[in-house]
């Protein structure tokens, strides 16, 4: 492992033969690369979270739709577009819930169906196309929302971080580590902190992993340790990603990135957050609409499954996101512009791919 | 284990032969009774955090010192004291920064030298009544925060605690979660929300038993997870600790505690801090005169020192405590009463045994 290296998170092989992944279940301790080619490995590195990030997801599903399709033998197009549907059906069944993962399956079919009278040979073709198309795309993307995110940097800051929003999650770049990413490339020298995100420790096995491999000075802290970082005056922008952003402005994200909000605002930090404008919810109105989804006591109460560290019989309240209020954000960053309070219109003409309200 | 039990943190047993504590470090999976006579076991127990918390090592030491000098069978006075001065070395060596530790071990080698013309026997009778006035002294003070604090709170709220500052830490009812104790025996019900508490997880690992057996319904959260819970109107209250305040009240108190009370202070919930007066360092005008302790990388690193969960190489922050501003602070609640804000001269006044300004 080098020391300036920014690993691919998802890629087809050269000859468009395998999709190859980096094992995120093996990070931080092992850099392991997988070279998948079955429609069943594919799902199942998607499931297990071999693969993970929204963005990450759809790439690694249409890569592997169009190595099902490839491998497809079929004596008519009839048989073959049978089998490209069974294996859509069962990519769109590893994770359930994941919006990027239906939307690039979508796109992968679309382009199918819309060439279903050329021969398959040539339909295959087209589809590693639209495959590298959402690639690069989501890489243009990040690297788009890198750049406007850098303009609010300086040389020299300290930013602070919260769970993984960097390359890992997509194809390149990021999200809400796309600024540091592009700032080392132009030689800024940033002091990351990084959030160990409990209880998963996405920040302390992803994040500090995915930073100092890009070579950048990062320091892990406990989530708690964050309002004693601030105050000592090492933090110049807090940087977090979202999953969903509701029409008001109101950012759902991992848990724990509402109280780093409160902390920035204490402390008079820009709190900035980064996404691409696919993530915008322009049907929620506020964050009130967005569900919060609870997981499993034993993800608090056992040290990585391994140790019990809480007493039998406790209760425990694991809600894997919160909301951060929309009051709390000092600019939302997209691959279009940086959007600034009062939010409710900006982001509905974001949504919509308008550009001009934004700076 | 039963559900209603407050067990006994330390004690000497009814014979007065052996000191009998909770080994903490077997907690929350083993309830596990130690009983120790010899020196170099009890200086062994406070070392390795068998038994732990400011008040319970002072105790702890005290009863250690009476045993040394009741295990003496000494020639001469002289050969008596000598060997009682280096039991009392022995265990001010075991934790050499604290404070309690020092003072109870000086309180005992006072009532020595006062009465080095008694008997022998009788001087071991009076250490032993220094020792157990030193455990009485420890539970009428937690038990006087208990209740000043437990004034400040209504049947049915919800309580957000950070770290332990509980029985555990004390010979009863602690003094953050003293107002709890109390409450509970006089047939309040609250719902405890506990912050796990990062790096060490005494939140996890003896808030949450503690609770959990004294019958309180208790709910345990990532530390991250505080913000939701305040915001969900869960919390009424928040009561913590303190390892040491200054004169103006910055309290300096587990990594994490000034967090919480900026969220606090964000979502409108009084935040409580719960100390004996000891406790007031009246020669340190501000939090910034307190030189915060930073421990080892592994604490953060590493599960529990059993898996590694950060990269190789990366830099680590861990802070063991911070200093909570006077100004998020709603009440200091001592055994005297509760003093309330602007603090400077209740401060003083309470360090100098003075109540008149009290509530």
């Amino acid at each position: 492992m080098t020391n300036t290296a920014q690993y691919e998170t998802v890629a087809l092989d050269d000859g468009g033969d395998a999709l190859v992944i980096l094992d995120q279940t093996k990070l931080p301790n092992e850099v392991v690369f997988l070279r998948l080619t079955r429609t069943e490995d594919i799902c199942r590195a998607i499931r297990t979270l071999q693969v993970r990030g929204a963005p990450a997801i759809g790439v690694a599903a249409a890569c592997g739709l169009y190595l099902a399709a490839k491998s497809i033998d079929a004596p008519s197009r009839d048989a073959f577009f049978e089998r490209f549907k069974a294996a859509k059906d069962a990519l769109a069944a590893s994770r359930p819930t994941a919006v990027n993962l239906f939307w690039a399956l979508d796109r992968m079919e679309r382009v199918a169906s819309a060439h279903g009278d050329l021969p398959p040979a040539r339909v295959k073709a087209l589809l590693r196309e639209e495959a590298t198309r959402i690639m690069e795309e989501d890489a243009a993307v990040c690297r788009a929302i890198g750049e406007h995110g850098l303009g609010l940097l300086r040389d020299g800051d300290g930013i602070l971080t919260h769970c993984n929003a960097g390359y890992l999650a997509t194809t390149k770049y990021g999200t809400a580590l796309a600024p540091v990413h592009i700032g080392l490339e132009k030689g800024y020298r940033f002091r990351v902190f990084v959030d160990e995100t409990r209880p998963l420790l996405q920040g302390a096995r992803l994040t500090a992993f995915e930073l100092l491999s890009a070579g950048a000075e990062t320091t892990l802290i406990c989530d708690n340790m964050a309002s004693q970082v601030m105050k000592n005056g090492w933090v110049q922008a807090v940087l977090v990603g979202c999953d969903r952003l509701a029409a008001n402005g109101d950012a759902c994200n991992k848990i724990g990135t509402s109280g780093v909000a409160i902390l920035a605002k204490h402390y008079g930090i820009p709190f900035y957050v980064c996404l691409p404008t696919s993530t915008i919810d322009a049907e929620i109105a506020t964050g009130d609409g967005i569900p919060i989804e609870r997981r499993a006591p034993e993800e608090v109460t056992e040290l990585w499954y391994e140790k019990r560290m809480a007493p039998a019989g406790v209760s425990v309240y694991n809600p894997a996101f919160d909301v951060t209020d929309h009051s709390l954000i000092t600019g939302i960053v997209t691959e279009r512009g940086v959007l600034y309070p009062p939010y409710g219109e900006s982001v509905r003409r974001a949504a919509r791919g308008e550009g001009g309200a934004l700076k």
